[in-house]
Formats: C-alpha cells, structure tokens, sequence
C-alpha cells in the first residue's frame, strides 16, 4: 500500500542552492528528504512543482512524496519541521492525496513574484529578498511591455543557454507590475516557465523601467528568437515561488 | 553655525538592544552616533523619535542631529550607511532642517505596525518578525475590541511599570486588524504611547482573539487602571516603527 502526501513548502534559498538536489551543496529537496529519513525511516524522492534557482525563495512550492505508511498529516507536518530545523526550510500544509497527484504535471499554474527596491538606501529590513536599484524606474513603461509579454509566444529570447525543454513556447497568464512606495512588485503566472524565464522577463522589464529599451521593443525581442537580444538575468534573491495551482 | 539633519531610519531590531545608548549592549542610537564620528569627526548626541525596545524593529523611525558643517544630504546619507555595515541599520533619507526641528517633539503622529502569523506551521521567510500564534484567532472580536482602545483614555493598565511618563492619558488615533489569509497586521497610531503600550495593546487583543476576553472586557480593563488586569505584553519581534508625522 502507498500513501502520497502533498507537501507546501516556505524557504529562504539565500544560503541554498536551490531546489534540486546537488552534488556538493544543500538543496531544499535534500532537507526535506533527510527529514523525511528522520521522521519515517523511510528514503522518499521528494518532487517539486518547480526547480527554483539557488538563491530564489518560496512561500508556496508544492510537492509530493510516497510512504508505506498512513500518517496523520499534521503530526508529520510537525515533525518534519521539527527535524528540518535550523534549516530555513518549513512545510506550511501537508495533506494525503490520490496516488494520482502529481506536483510537477499536474500543476494548472504557477505564480512567481519579483521584488525590486527602487531607493538610494540599501533595503534593511528586506536584504536578501529584494533587487535593490537605485537608478529610478518608469513603472508605467513597465507596465506597458508586460502587455506584449501575456499570451502564448515562443520565449527562446528567454530562456537560459542550458535549458532542457524540447519545445520554447509557453503562454503568460498575467503579468503585472505594482508599486507602493519604494518597493515595485513584478507579479508573473503562467502554466510552465523555461529555464530563467522569469528572471530574464524581470531583467528586460527593468530594462524599459531604466528607459534603456522601450516597450514595443518587447515583440521584436520575442520575435528574434535569440538570447542575446533580452535583457540582462534578474539577481535571483528578488523572486520567490508563491503559488502552484492543480 | 550649526546644521541639523532630519534622517528616517530602517532597522532590524532582532539583535540590537533597541533605540537607546546602553552600557554593554549595542543599540541603534549607538551605531549611527559612531558612523557620524566616522564620517564627520564630530560626536554628536542622534534624538530619536520613538525609543523602541530590544528586538523591535523599524522602516520609518526618524531622528535629528546637529554638525558644524554643511554636507550634501544624499552623500551624507552613503557615507553613514557605507560605515554602518555589517549592522542592520540604514538610513532611507537625509535632509537638512530648521534649527528649531525636534524629532521627538515635534512629533504629531506615530505609527507602528504589529504583524502576527496564525496557523500551525513555524514561519521561514517572516522569522524574527513576526508573532507566530497557533491556535485560531477570531479577528472579527480582535476588532471589536480595537473600538474601545481608540480615543482619549487612561491607559495605566497598558504601560510598563518603569514607564516615566507622568501623566498616563494618551490619544489612540487609530487601532485596526486587518487579516490576509494567515497574517494579522494590527496598525495602530497616537501622538505618543507610553513604555511597552503597544506591545500591552497588542497581547490584550490576542487574548480576545483566543476568546480568554471579551472585547466588552476593555473598557472594564481601561477603567481598572491597573496593569495586572489587562493582557500579557506581546512580544518584541512582531512590532515594526512604520512612520513618523510632524
């Protein structure tokens, strides 16, 4: 008998490398995975909805995991965080699901949101979790380039070198950006991303916000097919996973 | 010829002694008077607006300070954020003011801003920022009782018993709880507060949110005039001195 339970994880990848396990660094799948061995005696492969960079945080990443063994969900949600700490890992829900669910295929969609600090003073309160730019951005110019963004379009313009995905088309559900005072929020949704889409994406918007290109530059970035005509790869400390979808 | 500057101030209370100088603990006071030295060679006592407690923290705390020379404010403030690192303090503006400015007296308006996470899973990203409460709060009866706090009252049963103020009649302008799936913010705002007053406030309101108190229970509580009468102090790391008017 199997039991597969679904798992939403916080972390802060300030000091991780990411979500994947990794040769010779500590990953959020390794933590949970240990904890698991902790908890159940039990070794699990743990899989993640999205396979956030080192350094990108997460309020909402979903897996999953198989057990031999029946477990009253809050109680392992509890002792998985127990044996996880110090770690800055934790798991906010834990539920037994269909042996069926599946985090990675399964998911409808995704949510990322990217902070920027747009002030001369270092952030304090938000180091680690936010890009700080000094230079002012043009948030409505901004707003205006992720309007060609939204929709099914082929995103090899945005992709990282190395990515694994056989085809590059992908459609945006939203994507827009928010202020509040100093700090601009870059709220992005969609089925699946490439390999540092929503990074790249974030890195070309900053771009328009410094008017070093324009927003109707965005489709002919998008039609040249070609890494090299985006912007620049946002710091990856400014995003954070916040919701998958099923 | 004296130059007084106004600066607003970000911390990070979790390790510091608070605002005020302390003889064997380092406090925020402390840090921007040595950057000061640093930068200008002059000693010079900062006035800060709020005096929070160890472990409180701030986005908008203000102060002022006198020097003998001129400086550009913008530059004033890198230098004194350059020689304030690795502290978790930073200056967000800089500006020269009226030799007859007081950070704290002229002060019209405080704000402070309290941020509780209620559900079962410890928090990661908010950690050290937040009130981490289990136990289900009903914030409907959180914000009845906020009704009660604001006005002109005696607060005695809400100050610390070393505060030195000598009157204990003070002004709440506004107390709300908002709630956004599992964050409780509670704003709260008045002219001036007494020693741990917020804090007092905050712990009483939680207790109606466990339903131990009724939110009838605080005039009863406000006319007692006694600190053992109304609730525990909440804790220090949740509280955040958001904004000072004048």
């Amino acid at each position: 008998m199997i039991f597969r339970y679904k798992i939403t994880v916080e972390y802060l990848g300030t000091n991780l490398a990411g979500w994947q396990r990794q040769e010779n660094s500590l990953s959020v799948q390794q933590i949970i995975e240990e904890a698991i061995v902790k908890v159940t005696g039990e070794i699990v492969n743990v899989i993640g909805a999205g396979r956030t960079d080192a350094g990108v945080h997460a309020l909402g990443q979903v897996a999953h995991f198989d057990l031999s063994r029946k477990y009253e969900p809050d109680k392992l949600l509890a002792s998985l965080n127990f044996f996880m700490r110090p770690h800055p890992v934790g798991i906010n829900a834990c539920k037994l699901v269909d042996n069926d669910f599946h985090a990675r295929f399964d998911a409808k969609q995704r949510y990322y949101k990217y902070l920027i600090i747009n002030r001369q003073a270092e952030p304090v309160l938000l180091k680690n979790k936010v890009w700080w730019i000094r230079a002012s951005l043009d948030t409505e110019s901004m707003s205006k380039a992720c309007q060609y963004f939204i929709g099914k379009h082929d995103f090899n313009s945005f992709r990282a070198k190395h990515c694994q995905a056989k085809s590059s088309i992908r459609t945006i559900s939203n994507l827009s950006v928010q202020n509040a005072g100093d700090k601009i929020s870059v709220y992005i949704s969609a089925q699946s991303f490439l390999h540092h889409m929503v990074r790249n994406i974030v890195g070309t918007l900053v771009e328009v916000g410094l008017s070093r290109r324009s927003p109707h530059d965005i489709p002919i970035i998008l039609e040249s097919k070609t890494r090299s005509a985006a912007g620049r790869t946002a710091p990856a400390h400014g995003l954070c996973f916040t919701k998958v979808e099923y």
